[in-house]
């Protein structure tokens, strides 16, 4: 056996970085013949395509030169005016816009959450399981990670206290609504608990809320930040409502951490895209966000129940899925005595694909769950696909 | 006197980042009677607006909904093609679309480059003076700065011999075209030179580049990278060439430290505006690059040619400057006695602002030099404002 020197002198945050297997998955995806329940795509037939055309060309003609110049690394201001206004219109949350920090999509307001608040060695609690993102990127701090159940109404209260008291974290993370991996949604009663424990401990909270307007429910309860919002940092972003490929996300938080993480991006990229965040701005002043989501809402519930009842009506009885209120993803448990790596080389070998749940966690993989989406597969293929992969499970010894 | 503590637990990083005085006196200029020589604006009269609007129209028209979705990390491959072909032309480089990496900005390489190769402590050897925005960000990385002296064709080889000998560092950071903040550029005898030695240590280069298009002269000396690809990082950026709003900017380097930088990427923003790269695809792909950079460079020279006849002949004859061969800055030096940062005092009593040399230091700053920008200020006001600053030096008792 020979062991591989690297050529070049990478830093040490470079060997810690978890691989991405679902990025090997999705260069898969590339052949069409494929089915994926891999990605984590939003569906691009629900892009309003004329509408941001229309609003490309109106950019162009009305603001001219300063579209395409360098421009504030806050943002683009009207843009967090309209976001701050929206929080006041849904939840009744005052949020000034000099708490709004553009990024280059929520990914990036996890980077410069790192860089704001991360030193080697320091810990981070994470749902069990997480998103692999979150993962990826604040292990390029060297944080420890530290893991909290995850129920069916939000992460467990009494493990939460725990780990805040034995681990001391810097950040806890958390998705409260529609998560990913798992599509879970904490109740409101959760997010006040949460928000009472978190209030007694250093620790900062991470709310990442990218799924949160797409709700099946017509009830949303109030995000955690509105419990403790000068310890919670909320971040949102457009790229499921609107489109991903803009890069436009942003961070809510007290003014001192937005003042930091400004600093951060400057550093990092200068600012975001600043064609992008006019086309959104005249896209969101001219059309009705919430009609547009309305439409992406009823779509997904749509493929979320066709989803569900082939479950039911293809898969053994002894594997456990959730029902989610939201979102795109949903995900499911296999009997003990299986493995979803197995079961997805099987897959692969009918053309259908998914993420094992194993790169979810930052330890201990349970590694007999696995992630569906439900966002970006017609109803007809979805059956068929997920007729076979029944057919895998009923008939496989494992 | 009172220590502040902060109220929150931010990570030792945010203590270092230097401030950005240029940040500050930008956040003047948004009074419209003022005159800037501070920023490193590219003229927006020059951008190639009514292109790049067809362009985007012809995007939406032809491209549909993928323009908009999630996508590869590496960049859209055939503006990586393109970027390829280019060096090619340009230089007759031969390098691959896969050992380029599109960055959201030149300035995010920056970042990814840090994140793969620096720990805490790693020293970075830097010209003297160098680019504020490489301080700030590698700064991030709690690397040790270390300096060579920047003379008028490139930095002086015996000194960087001894510091890759005495100092060891991780990385050499220059830009040899049209130097931010000095406008120098090197020769090609140092280029030559500067590879061989870096060929002897362990330091990789990183030859950043956004002003090489930007030259008056007809002769463009090969990058260093041509000498020392396996060890040389090249960035280039159409922040200059096109427009910096759009946020395009690229990495050329060996494969395997591409592979790694797309993974920091990855975690870091997941990819670069979409729309954007398919844009700047179709506008270079529709329009003679050259061409439209001839423009600029014609415009830009006559800017310089301005400014150097202005400072000959309202400045005393003990104020030192550098004479150009491209870019968008001159750099002065003031007699011993005097003081920029007081200098800028009085100029903005006047209504004149620019960039006191010492914000561009790695350690003992040079508080006699300063920044001056040609690219963003027309002729007759420039005449003005540099007549202004003339009789402020002559007049002033320091």
């Amino acid at each position: 056996m020979t062991v591989e020197t690297p050529h070049y002198p990478f830093a040490q945050r470079v060997q810690q970085v978890p691989k991405s297997f679902i990025r090997e998955i999705l260069k898969v995806t590339s052949n069409p013949g494929i089915v994926s329940f891999a990605g984590g795509l939003p569906n691009p037939a629900l892009f309003p395509m004329q509408e941001l055309e229309d609003c490309a060309a109106k950019v162009f003609q009305k603001r001219g030169a300063q579209v395409l110049q360098y421009s504030e690394t806050e943002g683009y201001y009207p843009l967090r005016e309209y976001i701050a206004a929206r929080y006041l219109q849904k939840f009744g949350l005052t949020i000034s816009p000099e708490q709004i920090l553009i990024t280059s999509g929520s990914q990036q307001a996890l980077d410069l959450l790192g860089k704001v608040f991360l030193n080697a060695g320091d810990k981070v609690l994470l749902e069990r399981p997480t998103y692999l993102g979150a993962l990826q990127c604040l292990s390029l701090f060297q944080a420890k990670f530290e893991e909290v159940t995850l129920n069916s109404d939000g992460v467990d209260p009494d493990e939460l206290e725990e780990k805040m008291f034995d681990c001391n974290p810097k950040l806890f993370y958390c998705i409260p609504n529609y998560q990913n991996p798992t599509g879970l949604h904490y109740s409101e009663e959760k997010r006040k608990l949460i928000a009472g424990i978190a209030a007694r401990y250093p620790a900062m909270v991470i709310e990442d809320d990218p799924y949160g307007d797409i709700s099946f429910s017509n009830h949303q309860p109030l995000p955690i930040y509105s419990y403790l919002p000068e310890k919670t940092i909320l971040l949102g972003s457009f790229s499921k409502t609107v489109a991903p490929g803009l890069r436009v996300g942003w961070m809510v938080a007290d003014k001192d951490i937005i003042r930091k993480a400004t600093i951060m991006k400057q550093a990092s990229d200068l600012h975001s895209n600043n064609l992008s965040q006019h086309i959104l701005y005249e896209f969101l002043s001219t059309y009705d966000l919430d009609h547009h989501v309305s439409k992406i809402v009823k779509h997904y519930k749509y493929q979320r129940d066709v989803m569900l009842s082939c479950i039911e009506e293809y898969f053994p009885e002894n594997v456990q899925y959730n029902r989610p209120e939201g979102g795109m993803f949903t995900w499911l448990t296999l009997p003990s005595t299986t493995n979803a790596r197995e079961f997805l080389k099987k897959a692969m070998e009918q053309d259908v694909i998914f993420v094992p749940g194993d790169s979810f966690y930052a330890s201990s993989p349970d590694l007999q769950t696995l992630r569906l989406n439900f966002s970006n597969v017609n109803d007809t293929t979805m059956r068929n696909a997920l007729r076979k992969l029944g057919t895998i499970l009923e008939y496989t010894n494992w």
